[in-house]
């Protein structure tokens, strides 16, 4: 039988999880949050009870899912008591032993993806990665990533944390990228709608060829008139020249 | 009448922009590399004489395309004489008046998007920025433009700085993250291809949403134990932590 949830947490991932959750059979009893509108509106969506008191949490769940930031964890966690429920996290920096004090029963669930509010996303593409206290465990939350995805697979805290950290490379950072570009085109009153099909392409170029065999442009060749030109128009706009001076540099060294 | 073309250059771009004219229906007459396989193989490909000398550039072009890399720039084109036929090149960064000695019929053509081997793009959704020394070349360039995508305006040199400035951001830079990403990966024998969905919506994401608002990860909070901890991982891995550590204050800084 399918188990039923418990949302701990009420933001982007924990809306988006337990809305792909709800629709893919399961159910969900209840939401927590320690912001009273974010576990209202999601207990709304989901048509479940809420909680913004970490005492008030259920009992009845099967599975409760951790979708907290990473620095309220522990403070959160500490009161709450799961009855050695399965417990299960969905941090790419958590290790699966920060769960260990608080249920018999623990792991981890982790979607590889960016989650924002108004915007769907395609779940079944994502991966997800589960790691578990132990073989029952790990079966369980691999038959729930399966729903989830079609793409799952066990791994260790240690590979996560590197999962993680190349996400922020690939994802975080790149974004803010996107950021200053359309920072930039701004005062030129240049909608940044002009670059979107270049960054489409690269992102599918680096899928398809590698990134280190898509890589373009002055930096690879160091063509030092065309980066001086640059560091010089950008010399007034905030922290940019030292972003393009340092991404400039790393770019021709991994080509050399 | 339609112009018919001959292609100073035979790189990526000049391969990719000379094709995308011949399928709509212009005549390429000769292709100048200096490099005589590039320049044998892109003639092979458009079934057109090549030369690797530029004082045997052929007379009959109504227009010259120049595709070469900014720094072979003056060097090439003080050797050819264009008998003030319509000359223009392709570059982001080099301004309309670099062509002013060349020919008394100049302009600029600039396809936003970034080429390699091996890849076809649509070049139908490519915005192509003209720029021309007088209304009657302007017109001309307008008219290839328009045949070559459906994404056609005026830009003045200093707008066309701008935007190659913000796309070596957007793509170039962004690539080099993909790069760093697929590495930290191989480290824990993870395939790059797990990123895949991440880089796609992300992508997506900031040409839907804005991407100061698409923003996520532990730098938006500065969550400065998940930081330390990824400092740390990156400590022996070459200039990351570097790149990691001005990123992450980068994003802080913009979304305070």
């Amino acid at each position: 039988m399918n188990p039923n949830f418990c949302f701990i947490g009420a933001g982007n991932l924990a809306t988006h999880l337990s809305k792909r959750l709800l629709n893919m059979g399961f159910s969900i009893i209840q939401v927590f949050s320690r912001t009273e509108t974010s576990a209202r509106t999601l207990a709304g969506v989901l048509g479940c009870s809420f909680t913004t008191v970490p005492e008030n949490i259920t009992p009845d769940a099967d599975v409760y899912i951790i979708a907290i930031s990473d620095s309220a964890f522990s403070e959160v966690l500490a009161r709450i008591n799961f009855h050695d429920r399965l417990v299960a996290h969905t941090s790419g920096s958590q290790p699966l032993s920060v769960l260990a004090g608080c249920s018999a029963n623990y792991g981890v669930l982790y979607p590889l993806q960016t989650f924002s509010k108004n915007r769907e996303v395609n779940f079944h593409t994502i991966p997800v990665f589960v790691e578990a206290n132990n073989g029952r465990n790990e079966e369980t939350l691999l038959h729930i990533a399966g729903k989830l995805s079609s793409t799952v697979s066990v791994c260790s805290s240690e590979k996560r944390k590197y999962l993680h950290i190349a996400a922020v490379f690939a994802c975080n950072f790149v974004n803010h990228l996107y950021t200053v570009a359309a920072e930039l085109l701004k005062t030129k009153d240049i909608p940044f709608d002009v670059l979107k099909p270049l960054i489409l392409e690269t992102a599918l170029k680096a899928g398809e060829l590698k990134p280190e065999n898509a890589q373009t442009g002055p930096a690879v060749r160091y063509d030092k008139n065309i980066i001086s030109q640059h560091l010089e128009e950008l010399k007034s706009c905030d922290n940019y020249a030292e972003l393009y001076e340092l991404l400039s540099k790393s770019i021709f060294k991994h080509h050399l």
